[in-house]
């Protein structure tokens, strides 16, 4: 839930979303991008890398906010495009039932995932991309893992916030768990 | 989408959702009460039932908002009770995946769900109840519908807002749709 | 589940087959092939044609059996690159969860599903493919019609054995209904 | 997949089902019975305990075959009843689709899943059952786990062929996954 600032006119003012927060739900959505073969078997998980200036290292889902009068699968397109780069070609699922919902609460321990800064809803979808990726953050990058190594102590450990029961939990739902 | 008043301190003031429906989506939750025999098949669906002042007749799933710091299942019991009365004995899905989403825009076509007061995105849940239900609002009332006539152009007609397509999609998700 | 005589050495021959049929269940999957937009909407359903000798006109899905030793996402594959040629570009689906279940009985009512040759259960998948669809059996085409004109009375009435149910849950899976 | 004789008359005899498991794949179910709270949240997993003749333990699963002519949910309930006994009350799910499908081959690595005897495909349930569990076969008894107890180390090595993992993937499917 590493949001970015999003200045789109017309919507919430970055003040009017903290005070927003505060009060009500909030909808995001979780993308886990991966790597198919033919048969649609995971081979890879890509997972988003972020070095903190403390030099801290994080690993991250692509995630962001649903906006007001967006649809959930625009939503979806436009945070894979922000932080995998345009030609990444994601599948969004055609259909819209994600494969969990994960409730983010700023109390730890009401549910897996914790948000200090709000209580968000995030519909997450496992998303196969098939081109380039070319994060454009400038603190991203994107590494492929395998489902073994994206399971292992070692990346759980780097997923804040509950993403790498997200992690897990899409693993499981794909039938790569082992 | 017919919400009652919600007034519990510490939350948004009317005058603040007003302003906010207007800036984000709003996450909501639909319940489809259901009548299951041993084997766990739908036998009936439960509509909730309204006359307005004019005398339309209109029929509704269980529906309303997630609140603050409120579990999605925690909304799901909450409103179930309140439609449903306090021994309706709904079984609320182990699961938080829902069968769908349905996401209500204030312009109409944009998908098949409309609500004119705001963009609404509904987690949707089939919802075995086995106990005595008894509506507590004043305009309401439940009647128990075989699938065949919930999936009728009578009864969708009267399903304002897209709750009829939303209804035909449970019946489909539970695998009595003929 | 118009399956066409597969010769496959190793496996069961007809005669056997058709003794097994009589005592077991047999093990299916069901494709709905479709069209996606970028943001994934499905914006059309591909159906297969076939004409009888009598004339007669009916529509299906891609069906078939699931072999000894072969996995269900190699089935889909098999049977898709079989109804609708090699450059057709099925996405298989990523997580082995089916939308549904069909149950195909010999006895009809006892489901929406119906085979008088067999019990066949069927995995049922929708299946986005990006490709060139060319049939290459005898009697088949493939015909795109819209997720509207896929659910109208008319093409309904044209796939028996309980496949127009079957494709209804498909739409009402990708959110398509109206 | 710890099968237990079935000899019900007019369906395979036991030499022929050896015959016909070394040609097709054999349709079972899998269900996970659990123990929810009143907002359906899972609080208990309760696992099948098997100890040897040579004095191994193992913890399974409740899992079975589909018969000729038998529903998906007819099968769950009678494997249900078979091991937890007639009073356990099981809440079979109204929709049939599975949360997934374990593929069981006879050659290890195909697949998460393995069954020397077979070609297993199971349809994966999670069941919440409400009343008293009394194992009815000898050598088998009911034990309840934490969510985390039944995802510890020590229960997964208890799990042979896979089941294991389809325990951590109906964990997933729940949300109770730490």
């Amino acid at each position: 839930m590493f949001e970015k600032t999003e200045t789109v006119p017309g919507w919430l003012a970055p003040e009017e979303l903290e005070s927003v927060r505060e009060r009500m739900p909030i909808l995001y959505v979780d993308a886990v991008p991966v790597r198919v073969d033919d048969t649609g078997l995971v081979t890879r998980v890509g997972l988003l890398l972020r070095i903190a200036s403390d030099g801290a290292v994080s690993r991250a889902l692509v995630s962001g906010r649903v906006l007001h009068h967006e649809r959930v699968r625009d939503a979806l397109l436009r945070h894979l495009e922000k932080d995998l780069g345009p030609v990444a070609l994601p599948h969004i699922p055609a259909s819209p039932q994600p494969f969990t919902v994960a409730e983010y609460f700023p109390t730890p321990g009401v549910t897996p995932y914790h948000d200090p800064r709000q209580h968000a809803v995030s519909l997450a979808y496992v998303v196969p991309v098939s081109g380039d990726c070319r994060p454009r953050q400038d603190a991203l990058d994107l590494v492929w893992f395998t489902p073994e190594e994206a399971a292992s102590p070692l990346v759980q450990q780097e997923m804040p916030g509950g993403q790498g029961v997200l992690l897990m939990q899409a693993l499981a739902h794909v039938g790569v768990l082992s």
